[in-house]
């Protein structure tokens, strides 16, 4: 058996995972970033400590950590991120080992959830699959030969700053026309206002534009809000476009969408499996397929586990 | 020593090549395609038998060769490509394994370049690297983690065709705002002569449309036309913005650009680098660079004999 820990702003998630990446006992706790980075690490490690006791005797023969931001994940140390201000340079493995005193390994919380849905989720049985998760933020992580792939200074994955437009709307990153800017929050709101302000029908009509979320518009759809049903497929038809260059340069065989919009299910995916059918090279289109994320909220910390399942287990 | 076979729809070029990839004897016969596909196959075994006699008591320990087209790369079957008709399904290493006795191995030639210019040319030392080349189409192949990146299909590399303009110009391939639209030969020369019928001046100027060749536009930029000196930039401007793409999501360490324009070097390279510093992210831009491919056309017959070695080294 074997530990996962979701290190978020807010709060430490952490389980205990089988290796069928059933989740057998939780724990959460708030993370208190303000206490600092000594504070946070045993905050880390008393969750950890206190999922070994849950085991009982079944051993327990490594922990995953998911940081969010940059991490050095060869040398067990946090790089840098705008949530965690002083712990650039903290050797995370090195401080929650010493603490613990079982393995520890640590990546960037993306990579962790594309590696759970890869191992136990939308990705299972492929060899090749990039997750994006669409939120504030489309980030997401990359399987290529079976394989989290990392790049040379552990930063690869930004799929959400591919750009698909050079002209087109500035995204947070400073670039024009990336792919959060069109299909994360901020991108699927603007389209849904576009469309109240044009005087399309919809029942989110009286809701002002601030209070509008992307669930809304996708339970809208979901009741047959023909508005909402057209702001979801034209999401879905941007996203496939930006899938389609992933799949022509990486030629894999699933992209599995997260994020809370991804429950929208076929009124996003539909369109944007449309869009790679039509975008994307005869031979690289006909083995890739757009299917929805399995693993929830969970992914991060499954992939966390499944990250020390493939460190620790033979030793 | 091993050989390295390059075949195109014109000529067979095979090289007999060393550990350091130097080419130490060139071989080089038109392919006759019309003549069919037992003719060619017994063609391409001629220039392996007269490279194989030139070794003379040196051994061979292999060929490689490489294919315009796609490639099933594991069972050595050629799969489909528009310039070699009714060799769809053809077993290419076993036919010539048959014919010449020593191990093949096959691959797509722009991967095979790829692999040339990693190990002995502009990605030499590097663990990530993408090839990019400039010519009528936009190909290339991708090193990830030290190794040729083949993807599910052996598919992968198609960075012609990732978009950066979702309205932009309309691709060969069907699709718009591709990079191979923007700076394959079309593109370039389309911009020039744009700027031609604008009215910029030029020692070009002269010539029609018609008769101008990207090599014009490197050698009068290289002459100080200004005319040309600015296509190049706006070029190389362009091929930056969608290599910050490849960065943001592999995050390689060199991009190496071949083809015959990548011979005016820093008018195209420098604003290449100078577009993807500001495009890409912080961490992922500091890793990397824009570099010029060094082994010209000889980087598929290098590459080729590199993966034999590669493949039969240890037999």
């Amino acid at each position: 058996m074997f530990i996962g820990i979701d290190l978020g702003g807010t709060n430490i998630k952490g389980g205990l995972v089988n290796s069928e990446g059933i989740i057998l006992e939780e724990k959460d706790i708030p993370t208190e970033v303000q206490g600092g980075v000594d504070h946070v690490l045993s905050r880390m490690a008393d969750v950890i400590r206190s999922l070994v006791k849950s085991a009982g005797k079944i051993p327990i023969r490594g922990a995953g950590i998911g940081c969010p931001g940059q991490i050095n994940v060869k040398r067990g140390i946090y790089h840098q991120g705008p949530n965690f201000p002083g712990w650039d340079g903290v050797p995370i493995v090195f401080e929650l080992e010493k603490r613990v005193g079982i393995p520890i390994v640590i990546d960037n919380d993306a990579n962790l959830a594309a590696l759970g849905e890869f191992a136990y989720g939308g990705g299972k049985g492929v060899s090749g699959m990039i997750l994006v998760t669409l939120g504030t933020g489309v980030g997401g992580g990359i399987i290529l030969d079976g394989e989290l792939f990392h790049g040379v200074s552990d930063a690869a994955g930004e799929i959400g700053h591919t750009s698909i437009h050079m002209e087109g709307p500035v995204c947070a990153c400073g670039r024009r026309g990336c792919l959060e800017a069109y299909v994360g929050t901020k991108g699927i709101l603007n389209r849904m206002q576009r469309k109240l302000a044009d005087g399309s029908k919809s029942v989110l009509s009286g809701k002002s534009g601030e209070t509008i979320t992307p669930k809304d518009i996708g339970m809208a759809a979901a009741g047959g809000d023909a508005t909402a049903v057209e702001v979801l497929r034209e999401t879905g038809d941007i996203l496939g476009f930006g899938l389609a260059n992933l799949a022509n340069l990486l030629n894999i065989e699933k992209i599995v969408v997260g994020g809370g919009i991804a429950n929208a299910g076929d009124f996003i995916l539909k369109p944007a499996q449309d869009a790679l059918d039509r975008e994307a090279l005869p031979v690289v289109r006909e083995v890739c397929r757009v299917v929805k994320a399995e693993l929830g909220n969970s992914a991060g910390l499954v992939g966390a586990a499944r990250a020390a399942m493939i460190a620790f287990s033979n030793i």
